[in-house]
């Protein structure tokens, strides 16, 4: 870590993302939030808890994007309003339809502008490894190419450091985390379906209940329904 | 090259990325136009010029994405209507102001979503080497690098090539092979300051302008001014 004590933080409004500013935080940096609207379903209710996070640990700047070429491209169930979102199978090898294509380094590209605009020295992502039991864009060789790629595309003088602090972490372990470092859980939202109650149903759903089964505490939110994933 | 001949072609409009679609054509690829309006100024110009190319070649798709987020990032002449485009300084080793943080990993990383979804097997970029002595985006490491993150980023079933066919190139090699390709460089656009005529001071003619010099042939576009740029 330099002097520049700024990062930016890639904020969707769930567990995962909220732990990461707390992460950033506990580590020294000042936030700037980065939040983008790119067509998915529960975009309104996604932006709320990105939005409260900001209010939460007083920011230094929110910036909201509102991206279309994701949806206009297509092809995932986030994005395709004809294409329905598929019940959890935790168990799965194969890419989920949620899979948007090559969205991480969309955002990334999106974050790191951002980043050498406000001379931040850092760009934070929430990405975890089961997350990339089924997204190829979540895996560490990924983030490592997209280092280089900061690296080599930015101004001589820009450095930002790519941290993915997660991502050899399992889900129940950043719960784990944002338990100790006290991220208001209940204003977060994960759900891939519904703006409200959350489903309890879909991949988001199902891996954050199994999250905080196994770290031995209840989800502070509401769900439509609350099937138990330790036995699944 | 594979069985699937189909390649994602950026186009901005301007002759660089014209002359790519033709190169792509005569390496046997079917082309699928991608072009976004960023906020850049003369966005309408760009887009009728692409539109026009589409049109002239009979491409197979023209994928037009509306992206707000460079512009909104700002810190570039070429989005932020409170920065002055600066006149040519072709000696210049300063990056220019009309640099966009960061750019072409945002192009690049839409376009390969296109390509992804549309199942195309490349990804053209008519960046040459004249662009890389100001934008650290459109230099081979840079491209090297990308291609990388396409390559661990996307599906495993899925094969992209990041094709820059001129990055060692001159403007003047791009404009001599143009020629030959029959590119109709009438219906293409370069200028970052108006909509029509061109300009001829500002980078993206002066470039232009001293391109066609050097091939011997004049640039059939209209120039509200055409200074001698071989003397400069």
């Amino acid at each position: 870590m330099t002097d520049n004590d700024r990062a930016v933080i890639l904020v969707s409004g769930g567990m995962d993302s909220a732990t990461a500013v707390y992460e950033a935080m506990d580590r020294g940096y000042e936030p700037y939030f980065f939040h983008t609207s790119y067509g998915q379903e529960t975009e309104t209710k996604e932006r709320e808890c990105a939005e409260a996070l900001a209010g939460d640990v007083d920011a230094a700047d929110f910036c909201h994007v509102e991206t279309r070429h994701l949806a206009a491209i297509g092809a995932s169930s986030l994005t395709d309003a004809e294409m329905d979102v598929a019940d959890a199978d935790l168990d799965s090898e194969e890419i989920p339809t949620s899979y948007v294509p090559f969205r991480n380094a969309n955002l990334l590209a999106m974050a790191t502008s951002y980043a050498e605009a406000t001379d931040c020295s850092a760009v934070f992502i929430g990405a975890h490894s089961e997350d990339f039991s089924g997204y190829p864009d979540c895996r560490p060789e990924f983030f490592d190419a997209f280092q280089q790629v900061m690296r080599v595309g930015t101004k001589p003088e820009t450095e930002i450091e790519l941290v993915a602090p997660f991502v050899e972490w399992s889900k129940t372990d950043i719960a784990e985390r944002g338990l100790e470092l006290d991220v208001p859980y209940d204003i977060t939202w994960s759900c891939y379906r519904e703006e409200a109650p959350a489903c309890g149903t879909c991949d988001a759903c199902a891996f954050r209940l199994q999250a905080f089964q196994r770290a031995g505490v209840e989800d502070p939110i509401d769900y439509d329904e609350r099937p138990d994933y330790l036995e699944g």
